[in-house]
């Protein structure tokens, strides 16, 4: 099997902010107190392919960052992409990749902002999933097992049992539904034949160039020049995502099931799943002290301490020369924040 | 009249922090965004008298700072206290460098760390208090009538009426209460007889330290090495207040009632009536962007924004690398935060 893996690390993460900046994305941000999920994505699945066949697709704003935190990766294996064009244009500049340095190239397509574990389950299921790519030509995308009646993902409802690739069942995709309603959800999550769609795939660049073609074209088209020139394949490059341009229309996409820990780290309230917490429940990247506080969420970019007193559910987050105080139940609003900042002349904490 | 001013700048406010530290002061910050609080109480009173007649009593650690403040005043005077003894024995040192400069010299006694305006009314009731002192030899305390029932203050019960000075009344002090309960508070408020305590004090220094000498015979004997050696004067020098030491034992206290707007800014609480307020009456020292935010007060020690999402009646606080968010009803127990640093391993940022 002719392995290449393609890291996806396109996205800004305003919802980060200030942690994320306009030149410092979520993905290349140490969130949980450990290494930048760019890297941790990327040491995650190093046993599955040498340095050269890993790619990593990005803005350009970020690339020479991308190119710092992997420094085993060749550099011209990281593409800066001149404006960001959703996943259907990183996925198709990757195959392109793949598909110039060797015609059977099987391709894993990754997102690197991401935290899962433990790692080895995540590598036997992409290896599984490679397989059966390879095997059978199909589009594959890893789903998993759900375990909450999440509105705000996309669901995967399973068709027909196919052989087992490495003892692992592997199942047609029968539909794939954005982030269904609430009463859908929890249906989903009783009847077991849903699982969630995490944006991980496997499948030959041949067969997804063939797919694009049909389903894409322009985007197909497109991509044709990016080996040559990424600054003409993004001139005029159709902005879609991958799941809708191509997976919902493709002839045949198959699902290869799979149970991990996996967190997309939605915001900043997501971290309070990765940090450890003290008896009232708070929890901090950076010196906290807390006192008669319940239930906070502390994030320091450096040496900047925190002190809380007398406050319930915030988010408290230093970095870049600006602190962010949030109710917990507005993480989701921080963009509103980031995205507010021009129009009140702060456009330098952006 | 042969008047002299002494400001004292002694305290920590330890309820300041992290803007106040063990090495900046609540006097030398620049609470309101203006000026320093010891610069803007000098500004006040600085027509009353020429630079040499001032004098600043403050910790030694402060008082190169004191000095950068005011470069005016000719550095001697500016007098480090090597521990703090409350303000008896700063009053005491006050008075005998009052004295060593002139033997009728007058003395205005003022805390450093207060808001008070407009300031011609303040300088109007300091000069009658020390006309008053000057022309009857007693110690002339200012009495503010009071807004609310305050019980953290210090109330002055007044008792029989003297001469006018100025046009103004002055009264005999029938007694001191301090920090009375909220019955009594509200029975004094109600009464019209009872005014706060300022801590301003206007007296002869020959007056002064022969009641000192009376009442405090250790202080009084102390305090005359202080003018040869500040160190051999304050050590073993008692610690009592004035209030507690002179003025309640004192043969003579009279009162000049005045008014004016007066704060002691006791806590970050207090600088929301010193702000300017947005809609929703968050105020801030420093960049602010507030969505769905009301009622904060947000302070900086730099260019530091601040951004408030979804919260209610918070303090935060950014100064030496620490942020403070408090709800603003424990703005008292900021010292709590203060007092624990040590013990959480977190001194740097005391």
């Amino acid at each position: 099997m002719n392995l290449f893996i393609a890291l996806l690390a396109g996205g800004s993460g305003t919802r980060f902010w200030p942690a994320s900046t306009r030149d410092l994305p979520k993905q290349m941000l140490p969130l949980a107190g450990g290494a930048p999920l760019l890297r941790e994505t990327y040491d995650r699945v190093l046993a599955l392919a040498p340095p050269e066949r890993f790619l990593v697709v990005t803005s350009e704003r970020f690339a020479d960052a991308a190119r710092a935190l992997l420094p085993e990766i060749p550099a011209t294996n990281v593409i800066g992409e001149p404006a960001a064009r959703n996943t259907a244009a990183a996925c198709a500049v990757a195959a392109r990749w793949a598909a110039s340095k060797a015609p059977d190239a099987v391709l894993l397509t990754l997102p690197a902002d991401h935290v899962i574990s433990p790692a080895e389950d995540l590598r036997g299921a992409l290896v599984a999933a490679a397989a059966h790519a390879t095997s059978s030509g199909a589009l594959v995308t890893l789903g998993l097992r759900p375990t909450y009646a999440a509105t705000g993902y996309g669901w995967i409802r399973l068709g027909e049992a196919l052989a087992q690739e490495g003892g692992r069942a592997v199942h047609r995709v029968a539909q794939f539904v954005e982030k269904p309603d609430r009463t859908r959800a929890e249906r989903y999550l009783a009847d077991g034949g849903h699982l969630w769609n995490l944006g991980m795939f496997a499948w030959r660049a041949d067969a997804f160039l063939a797919e694009l073609a049909r389903c894409l074209p322009d985007v197909a088209a497109k991509s044709a020049l990016a080996m040559d020139s990424i600054a003409r394949a993004y001139d005029g490059m159709p902005s879609i995502s991958v799941d809708h341009g191509v997976l919902e229309r493709a002839s045949v996409v198959d699902c290869l099931p799979c149970s991990f820990a996996w967190d997309d780290v939605g915001s900043f309230a997501a971290l309070a799943r990765h940090l450890p917490k003290d008896a009232a429940g708070n929890c901090a990247v950076g010196p906290l002290l807390a006192i008669d506080a319940k239930g906070c969420i502390a994030w320091a970019d450096a040496d900047r301490m925190t002190a809380l007193l007398g406050v319930e559910d915030l988010i408290v987050v230093h970095a870049h020369g600006a602190t962010l105080v949030a109710h917990r139940s507005r993480a989701e609003d921080v963009r509103k924040i980031a995205d507010s900042l021009g129009q009140a002349g702060l456009d330098r904490f952006a």
